[in-house]
């Protein structure tokens, strides 16, 4: 199976990127975590973009806040597909990241999910791996509906308590 | 070749949603287009997002304006990638709609573009395919290439134009 | 006396839901409480809304943050009048939450409250009932000047400490 | 059956007004138009407000723009249900207009639609009265089919002219 | 002397509102202090209003957060000077207190003063009886001069410990 | 009587203040305009300031856009009440001319009035000359009452049209 | 004298950047235009900036809209001054574009102007070089005399018109 | 070398600004602090920009908050580049300040960083005296390896603990 990326743009993003982590592994699709700054390791986070097709990864998650360029600056670099998290930090409270992210120019496109949205990004980077994996995509009917079956139990509890 | 849905909110988000179906035939990726409405036909848009995968389609463009719900409420009835198109329309200049595609609880993920950007949706689709999809990937690459190419010609027309 | 239903997103928005509950026990007027996601359980959520009038409802408040389109979900599935409460959750303050639930298409109205305004939300379910009830459009005129008078004892009590 | 009260700030809603009154014209619900200022007559409004139940009304929908005091000023003179139309002018784009409507302090709720929303505020009056008036509720239905199958029609032109 | 009408919407704007007492105070300005509502007691806020100018009312100072019509309101009522103080409440922080306070129509001004800037709103209301009170002018002056001083006080400070 | 200053940032500013002159003009009240900029003419803006009480002004009107700095200098450098126009020009729709208008520091006030809102700026300055002049409180009165049967009319034209 | 670099994302902002250029001109400093994107030609704009300081640069002016990007990249790849002007483009009037070029981390600083402002862009370059640059610093104040004279005429003009 | 000029608009700005002079001290660049308030103290404000180049500054930095004018002020009493610092206080997140300190007009430009962006304001005046400084050009590219290297470091940190 083909990996994730996780590229974060400051190790103080791991609260948030964590919970990619975490929902990769309930999947078990396999990812690498790396810190790589668009803007103070430009070089290396190129390096690692262009080549990331032939060392094996299918997407990229970029987690980044304020002028979050790390999205786009990996999406500049490669043609897999990347993931952006504009990450809350700073005064402006993540609209700053969002806009960032978000706002991609014709040709460099650039998946943005909710601010601080790290699970999801990770669940969307599984639902891509599942287009041509059908094991994967059976997880994830699975978890939808264990999803589901949650909200549905939090409905009882509450029909419970407070409906007579 | 899986299909790709593009959906619109409306026919008069045709003039935005047509950039999508320029870039899928671009690519020769195969695609449908349809008018749902989340608001207004609520049993058709869900029964297209339940049986989309099993109707061949390998991810979903939904492009809304104002309280876009239309990507949200796909996502929230398949387990296929979708791509979330915020159109510009009405007083708020689509920032409201940018919110309310992108936004997303956990669990619910849509990849969102741009403001208006159905260009960018339909390369981030011919991207997920291209993951298990080589020709695709190599069309990829030209395409960036070719777009790169032409930012470099204007940039040769600007040096010829001003720099003496 | 039609019941009124109270949707929240999820069971997180309880201590905003409860100040609905309050205000309608003041008002004796019936409500059940449930938790239904527009994304998580779009089903569960969707035939409810559909059954609501036959099953006795007047009325729906439906309480969301973020991407908030349970209020939407329901007013696209039934033509009870439905009462929307955008909640502050995550890094946007509520804006999101206010644009997703407000900005609604021609055709499917969200009566929209403040943001986190719940007890407005319960209220205007009473005077849509107080419409055709006199007993209840007493109880409102009752409530009102109760209301009024607070506001007149606590300016007793500002004159009286400031004022000389 | 009792009568809308359709409220602007100025005759210069009026473009955006006529969708509301052509609203109620269909369901053939009674109403009448007027133009009221909470700011240059704030003595009339406050009137009209106060004999609003007396006089027959229902409910009362109240459009005006930039510092929009109208809903709420009508809200706090009444306890039928006040529905708020931000406007659009000036220079904010009607979010100015959008805060001053929806976000009311608790005891004192209005009901807001969308910036310029005038055809759905209509709809929300329609959908109140038929709480306890069946023959409005089955119109309410019928509208909602018709609105539904306008929205496939245009789908189907658009899968004629797109899908191949 | 004119006397200052100090209006908050709730007496917890108090902590707010109690700046412009203390200015107040320091100026020997004569003042009342109230609690009205524009929506909870529009009858009392009316009439304090109407008969401001006839009670030896100079100038106004109006605070209240969220749709804050409070200056507003008088405004509409009184040709006296109406100093608006939108306050910081609820979600928003202010901007739409901002917003309902400033955006008001021609004909009917609110000076309005920084979010929860009640001294700034004394002192106004103080240069405006100023403009015909050569006392209370060289007191402005005065005020002024000590202003200018305490933040050149503050110079000397940083200045002594930072530069060598 | 005292005369009112108007000053603009710049004269293509002067659609806009032009406005606030037909108000004086209508009042009688004197006044004088300038071409002052707190960037481009800060000396001659600050003599004019410091002057302006000795030379017979009353209060100052300051208009400007963008980083709206003007009517903040021109407070920094007298005691007489400013009031601050927020002119909507450049891309930010004038949210910054307001921001930077009305957000002043403890000890500064700038009484500041809608985006664009010469008019009332002219008003106001009445309003505050009127505080110690009888005949000009007279004339407010009689031009509020004429603003009411205006709006009036406007009803009554409406009703005429609309209600049958 | 070193020269500027005047890197603009599109050809598309040429309108906006020829200021800068002109500006340029009357100072009689040299400048090289160039189309370089962040996302298009991501190896191209990073070498232009590795090796900006040995061709001779003194400093870099970076023009974008939307996901503004550009500035950021630049600042990125040299340690010269990178001045980034952000680009009103698209649907979010140039927010997005200030946030992303201003918003940027500690360690690698971008000088950000108005949006749009492309003029001062490189007038803060010229003040740059002047630091060093006798005669340019001569020219900068006979250009700020000039600014500040035509101001005056303005204001003799609307003294003229408008104050008898 | 020229000194810098750190102002800041009042001492509570100084946790903010302490980390430009911790950056200056790193490059061993000489600068003043001072507190100079451009609405109170806007003389000696004047008289310091006004003789800051002939004191032997070479760049002046200026952090305040709310309608931040201070940059501005200096900016336009002298033609020495200046870098501005919204510093976010009070309720609206430091939005205020960035907007009053970036959308100067044409001919008065003002260098502005991310909101409380302190230290890179210290960086870019590095950055400018290094124009004409190779010995202070060297210490920024040995200040961005370290940074790099920093970033690396946290990457090698990152690598080890999560990817197996």
């Amino acid at each position: 199976m083909k990996k994730i990326a996780i590229i974060m743009g400051s190790d103080s993003d791991l609260p948030i990127v964590e919970k990619a982590m975490k929902m990769l592994d309930q999947f078990e699709v396999p990812y690498e975590a790396h810190v790589y700054s668009a803007h103070r390791t430009p070089e290396q986070a190129r390096e690692f973009a262009v080549n990331a097709k032939a060392n094996g990864f299918g997407a990229i998650i970029a987690a980044a806040g304020m002028a979050a360029h790390l999205a786009g600056a990996f999406a500049a670099n490669t043609t897999l597909p990347v993931v952006g998290i504009p990450v809350s930090s700073g005064s402006l409270n993540g609209v700053d990241a969002l806009y960032s992210t978000v706002q991609m120019p014709t040709g460099i496109p650039v998946a943005t999910v909710a601010v601080n949205g790290a699970a999801n990004a990770a669940l969307l980077c599984v639902e891509m791996l599942a287009i041509s994996d059908d094991v994967l995509a059976e997880k994830l009917e699975e978890y939808r509906k264990a999803d589901t079956q949650k909200t549905l139990n939090k409905n009882s509890a509450v029909e419970e308590k407070y409906n007579h």
